[in-house]
């Protein structure tokens, strides 16, 4: 069986990624700078670079750390009270080189 | 401490979520169908409702669940020879309802 | 100097595209439902092969015909009332065959 | 009849918006900062305020200038010889206020 837990656990494999998130709370109005705020504060207690810019954050750590940040940003917003969420996350993995932000910029 | 591995494990709280999943190889070819039908497959092996449609794949089940399946999705690509992998994924969570991909069909 | 109407005047070259337009209304509530429906009517009214799914429209016709409908997509969402919007497009074109959301299905 | 070019000369309206373009060539290998550089370029020729970063280009313009500088990316990159191009553009449009990047940096 496919059991997200045990997955997680046993295939970690420290692969390195950087990733674009963009999050939109639904149903809060059309200021949703509280609720963005709330996720940089949030992506800064992973183990992660992070780099905001006007249209998200652009991440970079390992992969399995930042989908667990993406989750758990996800969860905390709803149990603090945002009823919907839309996010959009671009996430970029090479074996060629160790990915990077840096390596990203012109 | 913050790891991926534990946070997963401790706080997976069975929120369901929609999800749309694409998928680019880079370095592939222009052609990029094998790899395309590989991620569909691979995705079919979890606990996930699928639909595939023309521009990228539509995702209904725990969130957890998901974001496991996109990791396994780009670390199975790597191992099997994709250099390098962009994907975007959008991710949908709601708490006044459960998110279905029937419930956002129009 | 560069001026979008003479622009797109001069320049409309007849390159065929397919396209996934999502639209979120924000500011309009957690359901958005009407807006998106909108959407849809004001698509079909352009020359485009229309197929919504459960993430989006896909969307098929020539390049400046789909960047015009969704320009006059959030005109008309803004002068019916709509405050604040954020659309996701992405936007295929090549040159080794006609782009076709037919040919992009698995 | 509806006619992108016709569409676009009589509905201009002066409407800002500010954007996010990531753009991908396929079939150009592994490393496409080549013709990222050239996006850049070509983005610049326009009256278009332009921040890159390690994800992608903000773009702060006439919504219109914006689509007119997306069309002629696509047909510039493939008329040098790409032959597949895919790109991610966000669009956020508002009535309240002037949509500027500088307004939704945190």
């Amino acid at each position: 069986m496919n059991d997200a837990r045990t997955h997680f656990y046993q295939r970690t494999s420290g692969m390195q990624a950087t990733a674009e998130l963009q999050l939109i709370p639904l149903g809060a109005g059309v200021s949703v700078r509280p609720q963005i705020m709330r996720v940089i504060t949030l992506l800064q207690t992973y183990d992660l670079l992070i780099e905001t810019h006007a249209s998200g954050t652009n991440i970079e750590g390992e992969l399995h750390t930042i989908l667990a940040a993406v989750a758990a940003v996800h969860e905390t917003l709803h149990a603090e009270g945002t009823i919907r969420i839309v996010s959009y996350l671009k996430l970029e993995t090479r074996t060629d080189k160790p990915p990077t932000l840096a390596g990203k910029r012109l």
